[in-house]
């Protein structure tokens, strides 16, 4: 059976995750669905990253087998097809090894956390990011983002519900920028890690959160971490600011393919 | 009675259009109903500029007339706490002369037109941009463009709804720029005039995307004005890319507010 590495984007909001659950609407069981109508039979596909509710994804990466040889692009356009009216689709499509996993062969997970300041409730962007009234100092929450890069025990940032066996990660990249959207100011976090624990980018926002609001001292973040007890973190954001960006592969199988 | 200009922003998915309509849901409607939370009797408020259903705002425009004096950033608070959960905010409040009127006394209203052009189908930018598949010729559609600038009959670029007592009207800007939204590549186009026609953005971006795609020469939206006929128009695009962004005053009563 070929196996198609997928390129996925969606909207978070409709879903309650990514995962199939019984009764429920899933991105997995959207994609899922509409692959059963192009090969009836039961489909099951592998992303690299389990979103969890309200998140949403410009760059999720799945893989699926089917018993056709498909062109890839033709299997995009057909997916995307049934997809509708979901809000998911499927930016390009790419044969791989049979061997190539969307999970276990990612090297690299990259997020983008949407936080919106200011006063007035958002409305073109519900949903899409997390407001919070007060003005944030960018430069703290870089200098308080510092203390985390690099390899730790991750504890205080991560879920009570988290099941990964280690809380030791390594943080390669924490990049915080200034952003204007359609509704105004922005702060736009990137994060950028090997793998990521459960509720880690939010537990980590939300503290630099404190941070920029100045309820919270930059050291406060290095406290908070060498605590390594959830007590020590500051509020969790809301799903609602968080996008999967990207996924990195030693082979990327989508490099060489123009994005339509 | 005092008057009050508001400065208000809406994502036009959930509503028939600004204006109040029987036993639908419009913006007109939920910021009336807002208002008699705080005062109860009817209250009507008086737009800049009447929006279709899906049309979008960020700068909208209106004035309502109160009974009691309101500390004008209290106004906005109480009427945001009241809008929940319709996606419409207050940006900003301001107390105006009794013979201020959001719509007679703008000299200029300002359009934004968002065009997303990838083949894949738009997820997060859904009900907020038109997609269409083809790469578009941003230079041929501003040679196009600047043929409409100026004071002309704009009878072809017109809804056969249209109720305004004449067709002649005076453009003053259509600016054409690529950009990147999260989704990819998007067109975005500005269009500034002191007052527009039914349909009149809609239509003109339409027939601009006919220039883009190649289907038109850049000549011929001078031969479709000149025709002066509705049936030398191009495609009219929905109204799910069109945003309402900023309304003109000769003494802007936003001006010296800070925005929160």
């Amino acid at each position: 059976m070929p196996r198609y590495a997928l390129l996925i984007e969606y909207d978070g909001r409709p879903f309650v995750g990514w995962q199939r659950q019984v009764d429920q609407i899933s991105v997995q069981g959207a994609i899922e669905d509409a692959l059963s109508r192009l090969e009836p039979r039961e489909h099951k596909i592998i992303a690299a990253g389990r979103t969890d509710a309200g998140v949403h994804a410009r760059g999720q990466v799945a893989h699926c087998d089917m018993e056709k040889d498909w062109n890839p692009f033709r299997l995009s356009e057909a997916v995307n097809f049934h997809l509708k009216p979901a809000p998911v689709a499927i930016r390009a499509c790419a044969l791989v090894a049979d061997d190539w996993h969307a999970r276990f062969s990612a090297i690299e997970r990259r997020y983008m956390f949407r936080l919106m300041t200011r006063r007035a409730p958002e409305t073109l962007e519900r949903g899409q990011v997390w407001r919070v009234s007060s003005v944030l100092d960018i430069d703290k929450m870089r200098e308080g983002a510092a203390h985390l890069i690099g390899k730790h025990d991750f504890t205080t940032f991560r879920s009570v519900n988290c099941q990964a066996q280690s809380p030791v990660k390594t943080m390669t990249e924490i990049t915080i920028e200034p952003a204007v959207g359609l509704g105004g100011p922005e702060v736009h976090f990137r994060l950028r890690a090997q793998s990521f624990l459960h509720n880690q980018v939010r537990s980590i926002v939300g503290s630099l959160e404190q941070v920029g609001s100045g309820t919270w001292e930059p050291l406060r973040m290095k406290r908070a971490l060498e605590a390594r007890s959830r007590a020590a973190c500051g509020t969790v954001c809301p799903g609602a600011g968080l996008y999967l960006m990207g996924v990195g592969y030693h082979d990327d199988p989508f490099a060489h393919l123009a994005e339509r």
